[in-house]
């Protein structure tokens, strides 16, 4: 397994992505920005930042073998060329959920809710990877970041919409939803 | 439930524990010192600490619904004032361990290594409370923190030996045992 990665997410003028909507989707939002910086690993100088989030990568909380094996084989790697839209969509969800013990929380996820099954359905279209934030401190638990063609586009707010239609979903009590755009270096 | 706690413990010339022992059981240890300086919540000016372990306190990652039950009923307070016996165990997991799904590690603590069945065993003679360090990038990934009367000190030496001989404990790959004495504030 790689190694635990710390990374951070800034929203300001500066960054490889440009910011086209940010939505708060459930609770505060955030504060408007035109671009957002990302960062693995070493510390960003972000400057002017209006927000930073920040994450750590880490082992699956209730991902199943037989699942794990599915999911790998069909999970495409971050950064493919082609996948030029993104979202970050970080989540904060409620104490009656942290306060669930573990196989209820299972059961919610993906017994009920089939977040995995549901996510497995948008593979290889759309690629994904989460943080933790609930152990930093930081205000939401977790980041999920994800990487689409256009043309997958459709496909995207499918899977978005599909997830919150979730028994899961309901024990989210923060939500923000930012769309982002990759452009070249020299844009 | 109770919100995320930070806390830390500090090894150093100060603090309410004087530490009695501290063993390398696994991998490498900590710098021998004399006290041991814990807090919970705000940070603390620790001086010349020769060593800094953190954790948050959290969700429980293994434990099911009636096991939670079952530790609800009969687990202890920490800071009974007959509980003058400390231990802090730090420990940090292989990679194979974290490479595991969450059905492969719940077989192994749980099912294989009775690690909640074993603990419940030694309530209410032995609190303890559990932290994460993982995310924060600590060298260590747990940090458990037991309380317990001198009169149950065999009992303390049994509950850890039946953890260490399980399953689950070859997936530890550095272990420190340290043990502790609380001694009032005007000693």
């Amino acid at each position: 397994m790689a190694p635990i990665i710390a990374a951070s997410f800034a929203g300001g003028s500066r960054g490889q992505y440009r910011i086209t909507q940010i939505t708060p989707v459930i609770g505060e939002g955030l504060a408007p920005v035109a671009r957002l910086a990302t960062h693995e690993r070493a510390p960003l100088d972000f400057g002017d930042a209006a927000w930073t989030l920040r994450g750590t990568t880490g082992h699956v909380r209730y991902v199943a073998q037989r699942e794990k094996v599915a999911l790998a084989a069909v999970q495409p790697l971050l950064g493919r060329p082609e996948a030029t839209c993104a979202a970050l969509i970080p989540i904060r969800k409620s104490d009656a959920w942290w306060d669930l013990a573990q196989d209820e929380r299972r059961a919610i996820f993906e017994e009920r809710s089939r977040h995995i099954a549901v996510g497995l359905d948008y593979l290889p279209a759309v690629a994904r990877r989460l943080y933790q934030s609930r152990e930093l401190g930081e205000p939401f638990d977790f980041l999920t970041w994800f990487e689409y063609a256009p043309e997958h586009a459709a496909r995207f707010e499918q899977l978005v919409a599909a997830l919150r239609a979730t028994e899961e979903w309901r024990y989210v009590e923060r939500e923000v939803d930012i769309r982002l755009v990759k452009e070249n270096a020299n844009t």
